[in-house]
């Protein structure tokens, strides 16, 4: 008997199929992994050592289909907006993958190469070595939490009472309910962080 | 028969179940619930409608046991940083609970309570009507993001490569690794916001 031509797993598959799981479920196991992609779980520790290597595999699946590993932009405000925003657009793509996605360690060689092209941005535009990577955590931390908002319906606040709550009603009245309200905030954060980003560079 | 001092079930006890299973497995269920509480699921029907007020009374719990209803300080910037510290102790307590609390819609009056001064808080600072949801709502990602990091390691980046990341291995070396990594990165990315929010308030 000939081998399959495509095998029935591959690394890319498992990526790709782990982050579908942990974007329905919120959560990822490898016995509900291996039930999703149709195999038994001994199959999956033919291509991956763990749970540690399905995730570096998600993070891999995330950057590839996203290009959230280009920086392309000199001065470094306009290419961490870049960054930001493509990696937003990586995030909002999987929100259930977020929590997992955000508290695992980063060994990865491709995710070192990403963070290196930013790491030498900010270095570049002047930022003192202590400062780059609470700049780049705290940047990340808004996005991660801006992608899980995007998927937030476009009205978060209903049945506001003019009555007991005066200010927020009158501010709501302001406030176009429209599917653009979750990147207007957006927005309007990325422009406040990098404003408050170039006063960290006063001498 | 009498009947039992203490109430098998109250809206509290199925508030702060729902927020601990949420954090266990990043997911709710009415039936896995039920199986946490130890009641059948019709039982939880006599005390809730349904999903969504099992949701709030997750906020509820989350408001009541950490104050974050609470806008303390007068002028804006004070009173604003107050409130994200607060909520992000809130929400660090319960990272699993993230993503469900953060896209679910605010519909409950205690909420309104809440919103209601940090808009005032807002308007008082002279923010014009338009800005003051982006502006809540942008920090608010912030914090979200900033709890999800407060859970992850101390030190997320490791086996970074001097030869193929030298920028990051430089970083690195400048970048304490101790539990204060979360913290600082918050500090600095809320100095930055606030000093960018301070700019829409520019004629």
């Amino acid at each position: 008997m000939g081998r399959p031509r495509t095998p029935l797993l591959d690394r890319r598959r498992i990526g790709a199929a782990a982050l579908t799981l942990a974007d329905e479920k919120g959560a990822l196991t490898i016995p509900a992994l291996a039930r999703a992609l149709g195999v038994a779980p001994s199959a999956l520790y033919h291509h991956v050592s763990g749970r540690d290597e399905i995730i570096s595999l998600m993070r891999e699946e995330l950057v590839r289909t996203t290009g959230a590993d280009k920086v392309w932009a000199q001065p470094w405000e306009s290419g961490l907006e870049d960054w930001a925003r493509t990696y937003l657009s990586a995030f909002a793509a999987h929100p259930g993958a977020v929590p997992l996605l955000a508290t695992a360690p980063l060994a990865e060689p491709f995710m070192h190469a990403m963070y290196e092209k930013v790491a030498a941005l900010l270095v570049s535009g002047g930022f003192t070595a202590d400062k780059v990577l609470p700049v780049i955590t705290a940047l990340e931390s808004f996005v991660l939490g801006s992608a899980l908002d995007l998927v937030a319906p476009s009205v978060m606040l209903s049945d506001v009472s003019r009555d007991t709550a005066p200010h927020l009603s009158s501010v709501l009245e302001h406030t176009p309910a429209d599917p653009g309200r979750a990147a207007r905030a957006f927005d309007i954060g990325l422009r406040a962080l990098l404003t408050g980003f170039r006063d960290l560079l006063a001498p």
